[in-house]
């Protein structure tokens, strides 16, 4: 299926057109599990978003002919604005993305800047994907899944050989788990390089879709989701990630509200970080969980930093520690 | 005196320490002056600060001597933090930091966390440097002076090789002053490369001792300052700045402290770059004095990220439109 060598080659494609995010020490986190603890910061990406790296990854790959019928994606809001950014760099038209009612205004405005065509439809994330797919179907454009293809997930791997670039000895490194693309291309980078890595996921309480995915062996394509402050980590898992889970991932972490928001305010108070609530879900994983990571070196991925400002604002104020 | 050759040195110095900071369009800022403006975040350089630059630059110059003897400097909390980081990666012990009494908090944690001796000493900066200064004397220390060192400015000035390298054909590049190193670092840098672009200095109403400085022809090495929430930019400027202030600086803009704020919350808001208040002086001249920009192509340094995060938490609280 997906192997270090789809990674490698999705690196040589997108090499020139992302950054390499800095990998940075935290002295909060270390101190907290009275280990190392180092921030994968890709919330400093293009785009503020790790998942530039599978929307350059795919587009560079399309045929002519693909390029010319065009595109379609749902998403939450950051693979959209991910897929507009880097088709107006590659000069791609004819862009199409889907997303939920609830998503936070900065992002809808982020996938209409670079230029592509924004259509607000379905009241959750898995139902604007339902009429996505079809509107695809029926227009002939190329699906571009935020989670389930092999040349997102290869672009999303590479995160995987920076990681092992920089600290091959890592005991374990935790990500976020929306759909399951990132930890699976992460996961098969780090470990065709370091089998001893633990990879460790996380989710939120409100949807624990991977988790119960695995328990229960059965492909959750979509998932009630209850209210959660992570937009991006709802409904239910790929397909892809689904099948590779049980070889991907070590163990699912589940994290609650309340520690995923007073992430996002220690990564600001203590790293000078700016993160969105999905992106920091790995942060709250080890303020939950500080016995699971004792004295352990460990690489936490901050997915992205489009942070909603009304939602910001919120949290710093009621914050008094 | 510094010439293009001495950054270009510098350059090859501390190139593989260092980060090359992204330049990142911000959209927000472009449509305020109808024109283009180009973020360059230092404030996401290694100890989030472009100080890093200075103290490396002028570290991997010490002879074996001098290294032994030790280092001192004074520093309102970001030159003391870089000097104490990259003394540690480059193994340097006998590091000797002053910082005045009203450094933030988080400030001297910092210095203190990489190695350094710091002693909290002197009411403002003019009086900490004074007495810094007596006791470097005393024991023979090398100085590191943050804004009047040859190999620190020619340390700063990498950033506008960077600058040149991505984006030649800016028209203005905007820079904060406090002792007036980085500015003329980067302007050396620029005008060498292109003598058309516009060097521009932003400096506080709280304290325009640069601005002063060039009106009266007269070095002030101490300046009296009001208070302002932008504790990098107070007390007086470099005398190789002021030396060079007319060949470097071709304007000086002044701004409010009400438009500091507002530019910290700006960048926070629309382009999710976390700036301390000093480092985004830059921002509030474009807020301040819209029309001096309209339809240019301007760069502007955002220099450190080390935000208080009580101020912080106060800004976004006080913010409501």
């Amino acid at each position: 299926m997906i192997t270090i060598k789809d990674i490698l080659r999705a690196r040589r494609r997108i090499v020139s057109y992302i950054y390499q995010t800095p990998l940075e020490k935290s002295y909060n986190l270390s101190s907290l599990i009275e280990g190392e603890v180092f921030l994968k910061l890709e919330c400093q990406q293009l785009v503020k978003a790790y998942k530039i790296r599978g929307a350059y990854s795919k587009l560079l790959k399309l045929s002519p002919h693909e390029r010319q019928k065009g595109v379609m994606a749902v998403s939450s809001g950051n693979h959209g604005a991910c897929i507009s950014f880097a088709a107006s760099i590659l000069g791609l038209n004819n862009v199409h993305i889907y997303v939920p009612e609830v998503t936070p205004e900065i992002k809808k405005e982020k996938i209409k800047r670079y230029g592509a065509h924004l259509t607000v439809k379905g009241k959750n994330y898995d139902e604007s994907h339902q009429l996505a797919l079809m509107a695809c179907k029926e227009y002939g454009y190329t699906w571009i899944d935020s989670c389930s293809d092999e040349d997102v997930i290869a672009g999303q791997g590479t995160i995987g050989l920076e990681l092992m670039q920089e600290l091959p000895d890592l005991d374990a490194i935790v990500v976020p788990i929306g759909g399951g693309g990132i930890i699976t291309g992460i996961s098969i980078a780090v470990k065709a390089i370091n089998p001893a890595v633990e990879v460790i996921g996380v989710q939120t309480e409100a949807c624990p879709a991977m988790l119960v995915s695995m328990k229960d062996n059965v492909f959750y394509e979509t998932y009630p989701t209850k209210p959660s402050i992570c937009e991006a980590l709802v409904g239910g898992v790929g397909e892809i990630p689904f099948k590779l889970s049980k070889q991907c991932i070590d163990e699912i972490l589940i994290v609650s509200e309340d520690n995923i928001k007073r992430a996002v305010v220690e990564l600001i108070k203590h790293d000078k970080v700016l993160a969105e609530p999905s992106a920091a879900v790995g942060v709250a994983s080890l303020l939950e969980y500080p016995d699971r990571f004792r004295n352990m070196r460990v690489g936490v991925v901050i997915t992205g930093g489009n942070i909603d400002f009304a939602l910001l604002q919120q949290l710093l104020g009621g914050y008094n520690k």
